[in-house]
């Protein structure tokens, strides 16, 4: 019976690390060795990381990117190595490299550049326009780079058609919630349109504001999942493929592989290059077949915020953070995160009361320091507030208390969280949410202050949903009722709730996804059944705060548009529809 | 003798200002018919504003352009109007309309997309593929946007070998210092490349950090200019072509326009529709020719300043400046800027001076806000510095003084200069150089606080050059010597001089210019003749900065490459050639 051992290796690598990605390639080489793959396949641009944007107009980056592949190559023996690397000929391409014996003995290069939403691929690659077959052991195998498969035409198609039974598809696909399930039946699809096995190896990790959610998946000629790995962790998933029965089904199936290609795949070359015709090893092992669980959507989004805050805070050579808890369930699923992420030790809070902080936040924020064991400071802020409101006297005279003083104090809070990492080399942690992002209800250098925003793409409401998942995880109040009960409030003058200022936020989150995520018109969003007034005021919230956002800290996308280079907006605009 | 009367209207659209693009557009076909032009032609995208970004996903701004589209053709009678508009029929184009008798008589759309540098073409429009000829006042014209003319084999190269006796090109092209004289040598070159005249109508004015220099130009079918528009300004350049020479010349030309097409040639349709064959009026009128003098490079970079800055602030709607006035140059030139831009009315400096000020540096800002004839406030820092020391006594208990102590200080300035922004509604100007935006050597919610950082892309060392050209414009010591002369200082700390923590600007830009914007290696930087350890810390303060730049405001853009959409790297990153 035709088999097919294959490894995949869902690893986390860090752009521009050669040094670290290559062990990390290694030591994945090794162990699908030892357990008897064939071929152990590594995630797109695992050599360099992804993505690497415009370090690739380096040509030293590109060449180290180079030397790495040698080193790897060097080491792709008695299993055959897949492996996405950054290649160069004239021009440079998001390419797949098949090392066997040493040696590089096969190249694929990425056809299908994304170049929407967070992607910027035509900047960089030229695309491929090859469309090879390797033989490797005994199995002939098509080689595609990640949105090469989300074409139902694509490369993969014209593979299966000239006789690939295998397909692999290496990636780094971003997350954004729910993603993993729509890959798993796109991938389903695409397996049983070409009677293929597909073998879909996703990277792992937090690159800046993308986590990429492992997820990888390996889906038989029916489209029924053989294997998946881990969301959210590195995995080697090993797999034993059927693929003779691929051959049988191809047999009995109904539909015929069309010779006739459409316009776009006739300019693809179609090549067979033979790398080795028997398998190396898996003919005396047991069948292996490995499956993880996939999580529910609140712990999903969760775990993809405690990946990015751990890769960024790690990668960037940090390894405390600073986080202000005023009481409020915003800072305090951040400050959770952070402790997942990090650990107790590693997480400083820092409670900053004013003369408007009500007791049950002060209460609040030191109850959480205690629910998650980290150390509490508590800085008033009280006098440095008097002092500046002191020295703004002489050029505030004659003008009424408004948004000013507010600000003030949000911006005093900003400085001593920067001064408290400055001193101590802890990054700060942002706590606004989408919400607040969206609508501008928050203060430039003051809440937005900080090197990372963790939950910047989580709407508030959602906020809520995935503190009340965590607590259910922990299986006890580790986030107190009181922080879920309490109304929101920026608690910067008296009496103050964001409802004074912004729509209930069951209103304002799904107008927000229509507008910002769905680019809905206020019109269709008052078809939806919104109030007029409330759909127009939400939109010219959005528009006017583009420039707020655009000196925001880095956060994880986590949604189909974050903000960030996924909605890129001019700051000067006059369209308005409100 | 055949000849055509052309008006080109650079003019100064906004994105998204539909009523007040049409209106403008409107203005310019009515002078330019007064004029007895022929033709007019607008800029690129010129009825929904260059570039629109992701305004180009809300189906209603596509819809919103063609009403506009449709309001300007109405008027396009006794003249044929040209202008730029996004075209939508299943997908959307960049499109240029050809305008007559109250109808859209015809169609180009941009063939080459750029997607490099600060531009995204490809996230929004696909490509054309139709080459037509139109035949306007009985002469033959081919029709090309922007980026079309950038390449040797272009589409003009296609019209004019199938009888092209005119190529319009209308733009929108960013400026970067000497990018004026470039265009007009490549121009030259495809004018007498192709024995065709070229007409080049640029846009002209700011969009966050772009700045359109206008600086339209004829060339002749000989490469020689017949009228340029004046740089940084709105203008309307008519001037009648000599058609018929183009034909002797052609004659005469020892090339013959060759049948073979290129390959990516051959995919283009071409077309020729007639659309008038005599021409309107021009017959008896004087021949026109218009010519402005080109500027200087200090004052063109000066120019871009003034203009991106009047522009940025009165496009957002608000009409007065803040800047902080620390007695530097930086300050000075930006606050020289603001009133160049706004007038000295529309200008507040504030003097935040600290227990590290100099009486040199008091005095000078002192003198400058006289010499400007601006307010100036006086706001001194020294109480809320206090309140923030004694404030964070317990939490730094045992910590020595360090870099923390200089930021707190940044940082009061930043938030004195917000208060007054939120009261007053001014927005504040910030004053960092691009020397000290390339190596982080500048405050974070700082020196960095500010709605529009006006020279972040202009190094010390040519914020300098500008400076001394603008009082050489005064004709006096607009900006006193002192100010020139003093050692750049941060004044931060007792006795604190950027040379203590900065190689000298003279030795620290060339390595900047290499690295950031030539991306030089910095093996290669050293082979330059730069000493190796300062070449090593250049890039490490460069490379460890993006954090800071991620969260800085927008500025003009002026150099190649400009640290924001130009200049897109990781935060994490460990590509390390230092």
């Amino acid at each position: 019976m035709r088999r097919l051992r294959i490894a995949m290796a869902q690893i986390n690598t860090t752009v521009g690390d050669f040094d670290g990605n290559v062990k990390k390639i290694l030591g994945a080489v090794d162990t699908a060795r030892s357990a008897g793959a064939d071929i152990v396949t590594l995630p797109e641009l695992a050599v360099c990381g992804y993505p690497p944007e415009d370090l690739l107009f380096k040509p030293q980056f590109i060449q180290a990117n180079l030397d790495s592949l040698q080193k790897i190559a060097e080491s792709a023996k008695g299993i055959t190595v897949i492996t996405g690397f950054v290649d160069a000929d004239g021009d440079i391409y998001n390419a797949a490299a098949v090392l066997h014996f040493g040696r590089i003995a096969g190249l694929y290069r990425k056809i299908y550049l994304p170049n929407y939403g967070v992607f910027d691929e035509n900047r960089y690659f030229r695309a491929g326009s090859d469309c090879p077959i390797f033989v490797i052991g005994g199995v002939a195998i098509g080689i595609t780079i990640c949105e090469d498969i989300w074409y139902e035409a694509g490369p993969a198609t014209v593979q299966a058609n000239a006789g690939a039974e295998v397909i692999i598809n290496i990636s780094a696909s971003p997350y954004h919630a729910g993603k993993g399930a729509a890959r798993e039946r796109m991938i389903a699809t695409r397996a049983s349109d070409t009677v293929a096995i597909f073998a879909y190896n996703n990277a792992v990790g937090g690159q800046d504001e993308l986590v990429f959610d492992g997820h990888s998946v390996i889906m038989d000629e029916k489209g029924i999942l053989i294997a998946r790995g881990k969301q959210f962790e590195e995995d080697l998933i090993i797999a034993d493929l059927d693929v003779e029965s691929v051959f049988r089904a191809r047999l009995h199936d109904p539909r015929q592989r069309k010779e006739t290609l459409l316009a776009e795949q006739q300019h693809w070359r179609q090549t067979r290059t033979v790398i080795s015709e028997t398998p190396f090893s898996s003919a005396g092992h047991p069948a292996i077949k490995q499956q993880a669980d996939v999580l529910d959507l609140p712990t999903e989004v969760y775990r993809a915020l405690v990946l990015g805050t751990h890769d960024y805070i790690l990668k960037n050579d940090f390894n405390k953070v600073v986080i202000g808890l005023s009481g409020g369930i915003d800072s305090a699923i951040v400050a959770t995160i952070a402790v997942d992420a990090l650990g107790s030790e590693n997480v400083i809070g820092v409670s900053m009361p004013s003369r408007f902080s009500s007791e049950g936040s002060k209460t609040d924020a030191q109850r959480l320091a205690e629910n998650l064991k980290i150390k509490l400071l508590t800085i008033p802020i009280e006098k440095v507030y008097m002092a500046y409101l002191n020295t703004l006297s002489e050029s505030f005279t004659g003008a009424q208390p408004d948004i000013t003083e507010e600000n003030i104090q949000a911006r005093i809070r900003g400085n001593l969280l920067m001064a408290l990492s400055n001193k101590f080399g802890w990054l700060v942690l942002t706590t606004g949410n989408k919400s607040e992002m969206a609508t501008g209800y928050t203060t430039l250098y003051g809440d937005m202050v900080g090197g990372f925003a963790v939950i910047k793409d989580v709407p508030k409401t959602l906020v809520y949903k995935i503190a009340r998942r965590r607590n259910q995880m922990a299986g006890y109040e580790l986030i107190q009722e009181s922080i879920f009960t309490k109304p929101p409030s920026a608690e910067l003058r008296p009496d103050q709730k964001d409802i004074d200022s912004l729509p209930p936020y069951e209103v304002l989150d799904p107008i927000l996804t229509a507008y910002v995520e769905d680019d809905k018109s206020v019109e269709q969003i008052i078809a939806l059944g919104f109030d007029k007034a409330t759909a127009q005021r939400t939109a010219k919230l959005v528009d006017r705060s583009e420039y707020k956002r655009r000196q925001a800290p880095p956060g994880v996308k986590i949604t189909t548009r974050a903000f960030g280079r996924d909605r890129r907006l001019p700051i000067v605009n006059r369209f308005k529809e409100w």
